[in-house]
């Protein structure tokens, strides 16, 4: 016999993205006005940001009643790691929290992703709230309910899709970040002007030297830029079953460099060349011109990011490393390409990736 | 300024759980069919059903033209941990798994608690069968999606809920299982009957020897009771907020006492040892008479389960170890308790778990 289990429902994961300066007290309030419904917070940041951020906002929860701790992580990529999730877990567990908490990651990428993989598997899942203090977190991590660890095989490859209650971008944080994290964040901002905002891409070409200098407007423009990228494609498609997968344009070559780099590129610094070398197998598919090609590396130079493979990188560790990106598929590997600048070429219905035979790209790269 | 997410929509997570007699075939025929829509699993299970199920599954797989691959974990409660987690990831990277895979759990509860949540964060997620190869998998692990591992500090904290796309329990499997895992198999039946089927409590009061004597009428029956109990309860509370801890009847002392017996106790063992506790409480309390009280007694005795507390384990400890539940609120300790039989105590609006003071059931435990 056959017992159904019929399990619909709607789910509503809607929340907000607060983009300003100095938006701690701002947290507090929302805390205190119910945002997460819990009275008792773990506070996970790293070892770099608690000093600058994260114990501030750790003090001011605690003074306004709540229950809270503090756990921090070392600073870096290298974190994002099945090891630093238990010891949260450990941490979280031995202080006595339980399903009735919340966790408010505060810090770049490599924290809000943790601390959002923590707290989805944490009891079964609890709510967490994300502050995010880097440019990178901004345009990267704070759309798209994805969060991760690395393991030594495969980057990302171990996480879920979970959604924040609540995202603050505080742009005054970018002003502590020192300039390859500034560039960092703008490798994905660019990425996302080449594969669906124009206007951005050439807003950048006017105007990426005023990211640099912390000028504000320019910094509010594509901290907005940068959502309504990521959520046009998100909204349309949470799960990566097609449309989703252009925002991995770049992320071919740049997450296999990142990793046979051993992360001494950062992340961004490592999409700069996995986009150069996108632009250039694009190029011989004519999906951009040599000039709208010869544009994009030209912006990512500007922007203080490698548009070449450094000499430590092993290319043959780097070519047999494309084959653990999750657009694989029956072995084969697969690419998203931009076509021209603010568009992505689409191969088919639902269909963003082209299968790439591994000398087509093995060529671009020995010449890189 | 503010950028809001919508991401509101329609989950329907239904599926089917077949109950029947030597299912291998009718799994491979689905997975002919397109359950899952895979064409790569990885065959997850024990070294004890190895052997006598897993194996011969696996390679019928193979014979139909999927792609696969085994992956053994030891057998025991042990292996629901994160080490064991991380050890199947890795298994299933090296052996080239990524994201275009399914998980297919062959086992009893350990296994499909722990291969659920391999499968709900390998690649962010890939979709998952079981093949329930205990009572204890049928009676408990069924239906409601929970998955999880234990660690040093608690049980079951750690987990997703993840819904597989079809369970299959094979009645047949039951033949091989030890007396005492049979008995741990009813533990949970009786359990259900006590909570919410006084019609499955009373069966079981003129039939419990059939379980155990291979009845096939009887398995059916109790079988497809476990699931409607189970169901209707976590149709009403998918997320555990309220009624779902219903479900949780006998587990407050049960999964203490399985921790501090350091697994020497089987999950059944423990709850039976849990529920007797839960009616001990509850006759003070007047939620149920002493005869009723002496009937779940009896009828656990009956099913070969343990209702006194063994002599090797530390009370005090226990004692402490309670603190561990996930019922846990504000640091104070919160009970389910049955109404009568087949029924459990509401205690307000969407609350089913009274607080507790820690003397009270210190005393208990004394007396047992």
């Amino acid at each position: 016999m056959v017992f159904r289990c019929e399990l619909k429902k709607v789910v509503d994961d809607t929340y907000d993205i607060e983009i300003g300066h100095g938006l701690q007290e701002k947290l507090v309030a929302d805390l205190k006005a119910g945002l997460t419904g819990r009275r008792r917070f773990a506070v996970i940041t790293d070892s770099t940001v608690e000093g600058l951020y994260a114990k501030d906002i750790f003090e001011m929860i605690k003074a306004a009643g709540f229950g809270a701790e503090m756990f921090v992580i070392p600073a870096g990529e290298k974190s994002k790691s099945r090891q630093m999730k238990e010891f949260l877990e450990d941490s979280m567990l031995e202080k006595g929290f339980r399903r009735d908490c919340a966790v408010i990651a505060v810090g770049g990428g490599v924290v809000t992703d943790l601390a959002g993989f923590v707290a989805g598997t944490f009891g079964r899942g609890v709510p967490f709230v994300n502050y995010a203090t880097t440019l990178l977190a901004a345009a990267d991590a704070s759309v798209g309910g994805k969060t991760a660890v690395d393991t030594p095989l495969a980057t990302n490859l171990i996480g879920m899709f979970n959604q924040p209650e609540k995202v603050y971008l505080d742009i005054d944080t970018w002003k502590t970040l020192p300039e390859e994290q500034i560039a960092s964040g703008l490798a994905e901002t660019i990425k996302h002007g080449c594969l669906g905002d124009r206007e951005l891409f050439e807003y950048l070409e006017e105007n990426v030297e005023k990211i640099f200098a912390g000028d504000v407007a320019a910094c509010e423009y594509i901290a907005e830029h940068n959502c309504a990228v990521k959520y046009k494609v998100v909204m349309q498609d949470e799960r990566e079953s097609g449309l989703r997968e252009v925002l991995n344009l770049g992320h071919t070559v740049g997450r296999a460099i990142e990793t046979v780099s051993d992360y001494r590129l950062l992340h961004g610094e490592a999409v700069a060349i996995g986009t150069v070398a996108q632009a250039r197998l694009g190029e011989k598919y004519g999906f951009v011109t040599e000039e709208e090609r010869a544009r994009v590396e030209a912006l990512l130079e500007r922007a203080k990011l490698p548009v070449r493979i450094p000499d430590y990188i092993d290319k043959a560790a780097l070519v047999k490393k494309l084959y653990t990106d999750k657009k694989v598929r029956d072995g084969k590997l697969r690419f998203v390409f931009e076509k021209g600048i603010g568009e992505v070429v689409q191969f088919g219905e639902n269909c963003f990736a082209k299968e790439i035979a591994e000398n087509e790209i093995a060529e671009i790269i020995a010449q890189m």
